[in-house]
């Protein structure tokens, strides 16, 4: 017999529910998205489910019907009736006793939130402050895994700081990724980003901001930014799923340009809106 | 309102436990520990509680009660009632809805097993075998993070080959440590084992086998082994809690010496159980 304690209270390991023995808590063995819909509809659904089913066979998590997501995705998104929806899911290799190595019966576990996402017009206007925080992630960050806590720890120094975003800085202190965004620079009239072999995640917002820039005839080069080289950019931006574009107008304390979005930034968060059919 | 969906089970969130909005899931935004017992009593008890205690404070998790955390093992513990145990817990930061900063209402939540180990003297006796997996872990395992899928997928890898362990293989070519386990190798006649500033946890029972190599006069040298030179080690060896000292036997298919525990790793099992009073 195994014995479990759940806070204060001593319970028999057959009167608890699989979510307590979650490969997910234990380990953060699992991989997870996140969506959003425009006026009742979700943006960039397809690119999502394909990461996602990427990011499952990455790690080896298999009899995932990934139609069935997608269901299940759309079920929940019609009942909870947003307009504007920021939908959360996550598969972990399922549940049982704690052993790095599966139970061989070890059936993966769905878990999904919708939410209602609140207008951003004032945020968008009005651009945000980020600071940077050491890159102490692991080798893998092209796998949209559970494993955050670098992320949370980056987030909490940031909100320390006053800041809305950390950006990660890597050893040889080049500007990889947000903890919940990818970043962009403009820098002597071309945007720079990093490039997805910097150990970045492909994000999928990422991809329409370079359509976009590409339709406004801005030039790309996917290198990323030193530290230097963004406190003196013309413009920086953070791209995130359910915020599509936001300015960044402060950087480690040092306002970009003059603290107002940029017009390129402007640009783009208008070419972006033709993605939203 | 928000709409929660489990496997294919649509449900509003009011109705959800708190377990399922644990930050422990959502990010492995918590720390663990993993303590046995020998007939009875449990070992190195204050040195695990001084691990835990300092996960807890690198990853900022604060209103815990170290003391607490002790009486609630020993509660656990004497309840199971197993001469020779396993006793696992961990502190997530709390549950909330999910958001990379944690909310300011959220409080730790401790979650314990006790489970009974069974007799390993086969094990001990015909020693294990042991592959290699690339070291893609973030840069602070110093931390007993619930970030473990790194070790999860070395584990898998390991297991495919046929062997008990992965041992981590960092940039540079050199062994850090196992996926769950301290890594040890005698090389013409010293116990070698990687540096704790070699971004490796600090072991416990690796704390214990050079104690015990001091006392039987074997020269320790804190320097992480190359692949190459484990594969024509004299000896090899790890250090697990809930197994002490385990010998390996082949490595990445080599056999290690005459494939069977070593004198050295011998004594050192011996002296080992001196600690255990």
């Amino acid at each position: 017999m195994q014995i479990v304690m759940i806070n204060d209270k001593i319970v028999p390991i057959e009167e608890i529910g699989p979510e307590y023995l979650d490969r997910g808590i234990f380990f953060g063995d699992g991989v997870y998205e996140v969506l959003r819909s425009y006026s009742g509809k979700i943006f960039a659904f397809d690119d999502h489910l394909a990461r996602f089913e990427r990011s499952l066979d990455e790690i080896q998590i298999t009899g995932v019907d990934i139609q069935q997501v997608r269901s299940r995705v759309l079920m929940a998104f019609e009942k909870a009736g947003f307009k504007d929806a920021r939908i959360y899911f996550h598969i972990t290799r399922g549940s049982g006793p704690r052993d790095h190595l599966p139970d061989k019966n070890a059936r993966p576990n769905f878990f999904l939130t919708v939410s209602e996402l609140k207008d951003n017009s004032k945020l968008k206007a009005e651009g945000v402050a980020v600071s940077t925080y050491p890159d102490l992630r692991w080798k893998r960050c092209d796998i949209k895994s559970l494993n955050l806590l670098p992320n949370v720890l980056a987030r909490m120094d940031s909100a320390k700081k006053g800041c809305w975003e950390a950006i990660f800085v890597d050893d040889a202190g080049l500007l990889t990724e947000g903890a919940g965004s990818a970043f962009f620079g403009i820098v002597n009239g071309v945007l720079r980003t990093s490039s997805l072999k910097a150990n970045i995640l492909p994000s999928v917002t990422r991809k329409y901001v370079i359509m976009a820039a590409n339709n406004i005839g801005l030039k790309v080069v996917e290198k990323s930014l030193k530290v230097g080289e963004a406190a003196k950019a013309n413009e920086l931006f953070l791209a995130v799923t359910t915020r599509d574009i936001i300015s960044i107008v402060k950087f480690d304390g040092h306002p970009i340009a003059d603290a107002k979005p940029g017009n390129w930034t402007k640009q783009l968060i208008e070419e972006f809106k033709k993605f939203i059919v």
